[in-house]
Order: C-alpha cells, then structure tokens, then sequence
C-alpha cells in the first residue's frame, strides 16, 4: 500500500450556525484530512501536536481508521488549539469568535522514521515555516507534494509561502486567495501566474461553487453537489484535500486525467462533510455512501453530445 | 425545419465596463436569443416592437441570420427601447443608468400567422402580460415553452407572473431571483418549490457560476467556462437562453438528457457573447468556432471513474 504523509491542525472546534450551536468538537485541518484520506486504500500518517486536554477517544478516532499517530505529539501540560467561529445565514462567510493557539506556537513536527519515504505529502494550512520542515525531514522524494494554506499567511508570512510553494506540487486554495497571492481577478490570469510561484498544479476551491484544476492550458471542473441543506461548512476544504490527496496516493497516478478524478472523489467526500456538525457525518461515513454519490456526479456533470 | 418564435426586446444599448464604454448599440433580449438560436438547423422569428429611429442595419443583420423579422413592429414616429448601464469592477452586478421604455410601453405583441405552430416558443423577459398574449396567439400547442422573467416582474407583477408560469414547461431565471420566488435559500429547495408552481424543468443561471437545471429529483449542472477576461456580460443569459432554445428546437427531443445538451449549448454560446462588446462577438462567430468550444467543454467537465 502506498503512504500518505499528512501535516495538519488537530484541533478543538466550537461551532455556531443557522441551525445550531456545538461544545468543543474534534476538528483541525489534519483531522478533517485523515479522515477523507481513509475511504482510500493507502496508509497514511498524521504529524500534528495537542496537549493532554484532547480526549483519548479522539486519538482513538483516528486509530480507528488506520491513521497512523505516531507522529502525533502530546504535550504535557499543555493545552490543544482551539477555534471558534459562527457562521452568517447564507453559510458562505463566518467570523472568527476565538482562536487559542496554545501547543500550536511552538510546533516542531516531527516526520515518523518509516514515512520519511512517503509516496504523497500532503502540507495542511500551517506556517508555511512549519510546512518547509516537513519536507526537508523527506529521505526520498515525494511522487507528489500537495499544499494547502490562506490569506492569513499571505498577510503574515509572504516571503516563507513563496518559498514553501516553489518545493511543492500542487497547491489548493480558495478563489479569493488565488486573487490576493497573484493580483489577477480572472482565475485563469490569477492560476496561470501561481503556476509560474511554484505549482504546477493550481487547485482553485469555490465552496458551493465547486472547484476548478489548472495545469498549462489544461483546466478541469467539478461542481459541487447541490444539497437540500449544508448544515455546517466547517471541514469541506479540508476534506476537498484529503480526498484529493487520499485518491492520488491510492492510485499512484499523477496525470492531468487521473487527478480529474480525484478532484470528483475531493469534491464527494467534501459534500458529505457539510450535511453535519463538525466531523460527525464523515465518522459515520461508509465506503458504499462514496460510490453512490459518485453515481449522482457523473449524473450531475456528464453528458453526451455527438459532435 | 422546426420552428421557433421568440418574443422578446429589440432595443439600444450602451455600456460601460471597465475596459470602456459604447455609444447606442444594439441590444435587447430578443436580439441575442435571436442571435444565439441561429447557430442551429431551424426557422426563427422575433416578435417585437421598436422605433423608426432603429437602423436599417441592426434589421438587415437580423434577416441575414434566417431570422423572419415580420412580427418586428416598426412604429412610426416612436423611439426605440432604451436601456443603459454600468458595470462595477468584478463585472458580476451593474447599476443601470437609464431605462426609456419609449415605443415597449404599448406593445402589443402580434404572432406572424405561420409562426402560430411553432414547436417551440421562448419568451424572453418582458411583461408577463405580453408573454401570456403570446401564447394565447398559439392555434397549435407548442411542444415546449420556455419563459425567462427577472426580479422586476417578481417586485411589479408578481400575480401575472404566477399567471403566465402555470402555462410554461421551463423557466430561467437567476439564482437570486430563485430564491426571491420561492423564498427558499437551498436552490434545490427553491427549484422544488417553483416546479410547482408550474414549470416541469426549472433553470437556474448563476452566472460566472455556471447553471443548474431541475427536474423533479434529476439535476444537471453546467459550469461556465473560464475565461481569461470577462469583456462585458451583457446579454449573456439571453445568449444562453437562445442556445438552450435553438438547440432544443433543432433537435426536437425533450427529454431531460437532451436538455442537458441543450445547457451546455447555452453555456457554449453565452461564453462567446462575453468576449466582445454587446452583439459584436455574435455577430463574428461560426459554427466552428461552436463545435471548437464544445471540445472544451468536454475535457474541462468530463471524468471517467471506474467504480
């Protein structure tokens, strides 16, 4: 089986919505990653950091699924980052209520010895300092190193995401991003440029408005799923990438037309992410609910025109 | 030949986006639905109304696409439909700088008597009166009417136009205006709640973002296609309309999986039209310029998973 390396947040969340509000929950942009990645037959890893406040039956979460937490520190003493945030009516924006980096600050990750050969990295939303020395602690080189940050390390630490992105393979942001890091509105303009920062692959992520893959002349497109009701957002990007990244390591396949794919199986998985609070659809997601919905997007998007 | 009858305004434009600004153009919904639906195999007419001060040009350009101009009422001594605008920066809303109804404030609208059995009839957004008055004119049941409308009918006519939807199969209208008329956020509630309401199959235009049509629990989905610049979107939903129309009208099948040909149709040629100023790119394009774009349609849209 092949490896999935991923670096990422595992985090408490406290949520609020339309429709309701949580505690704590399990969340973090590692979590959310693993999670999606282990509907796909690979092994994976997260290196991440809590303190030991985070709840044994979290960790056992993970474990659960075959992820490897070996990488996975527990600070004595110290306290698991949290964030909290509430959403607007329209579920496309939110502010940030809290966030209390704690262990996060002094973050040192640590590569597990038998995943420093990783096949894929996948580098969740973290300084991009932090994501640099993932990579530097790789023995072999990765077949495919997949990076996702924001417009915060774009504010604050510019000079670093340069440096990570030109190490990388494919990097996966946000619309909004993609015009703040490139200066061009068109997202076509805005990816052709990000190619030249580093990527070859350019992942645009538009929320409900699905995702665009940009690589040369070569663009691909995959909604998202209409649903009845998203319950809470939280998680989808997150998700988007794990699956993304999840599928690739399966497969082992990097060509334009096969990452097609894993863009419908990033966007699948991200579409049940949102019918739930939190993590709760995805724990309790089975392999047949995936290759059911991939049924409705092929229904959703192919056609078939004689020409 | 099948045939298509196509209501809708006659008018002049002037635009202003940022890449510039244009004098008294030709516009009007009825002319880029015209315009879009003679890129297929079918007779067309245009019912509509303007001035003696709308050019001999504007006319002949009509009648050199095939288009059967006998029910375009010329009326003497009156001032052809005046609508001007000015798009913000991300070209995505626009404030309009001047409406003259001028010779649209009495039209009565006349079906040419052959075009009384079209197959198919669009209607494009006008008063729903006068898109009811033209079905009324129908001696032979068409085999798919088509209605576009918009909030302003929603806000000034809203009994008419529950009037006139009962008597329609499909309905476009934007996101926002879907969710004004159902008062549902979900567009897939809010395309269930309008199918009820009368249309079969509703069509939800999002712009940048591509459309979405509805059919009891079927959807289909069709991005835009990504352009390196957005010139001026003027008549875009128009041109996408048409080329749902034309298209349907050519081919004769209603079925849901001809419908969902005849979206990327729509989103083919809408494409096109925002390219240049107004008309202009419309006016330029041939079939193979069509055929080429289909091309790409399909590999930014088609996947092909194994499952």
């Amino acid at each position: 089986m092949n490896k999935l390396l991923i670096v990422g947040t595992v985090a408490f969340d406290a949520i609020e919505t339309p429709f309701g509000k949580t505690d704590k929950i399990l969340g973090g942009a590692g979590t959310y990653i693993g999670l999606s990645a282990s509907f796909f037959n690979l092994q994976s890893a997260i290196v991440s950091v809590v303190g030991d406040d985070f709840p044994q039956e979290y960790l056992d979460l993970l474990t659960e699924r075959n992820i490897d937490i070996s990488g996975l520190e527990v600070v004595k003493g110290g306290r698991t980052f949290f964030w909290s945030g509430r959403y607007h009516n329209d579920l496309n924006s939110r502010d940030t209520l809290d966030t209390q980096l704690n262990v996060l600050a002094d973050f040192q990750p640590k590569v597990p010895e038998n995943y420093k050969d990783a096949d894929v990295v996948m580098l969740g939303n973290l300084h991009p300092l932090v994501q640099s020395s993932v990579i530097d602690q790789m023995t072999t080189k990765p077949k495919l190193i997949v990076l996702d940050t924001m417009n915060f390390w774009m504010d604050c630490a510019l000079p670093e995401l340069l440096d990570v992105m030109k190490r990388v393979d494919v990097i996966t942001i946000n619309d909004e991003e993609a015009r703040q890091l490139s200066g061009e509105y068109s997202l076509v303009k805005a990816a052709a440029k990000i190619q030249t920062m580093g990527p070859k692959y350019v992942v645009i992520k538009k929320g409900e408005h699905g995702a665009l893959l940009f690589q040369d002349q070569q663009i691909f497109f995959a909604p998202a799923l209409p649903l009845e009701e998203v319950f809470d957002p939280t998680g989808a990007g997150d998700t988007f990438a794990g699956g993304f990244a999840g599928f690739i390591t399966q497969s082992e396949n990097i060509s334009f037309e096969n990452m097609k794919n894993a863009i419908i199986y990033g966007s699948n998985l991200a579409s049940f992410c949102v019918e739930k609070f939190g993590t709760e659809r995805m724990v309790a997601l089975d392999k047949e609910d995936v290759v059911s919905r991939l049924e409705q997007f092929k229904s959703l998007t192919q056609f078939d025109i004689e020409i």
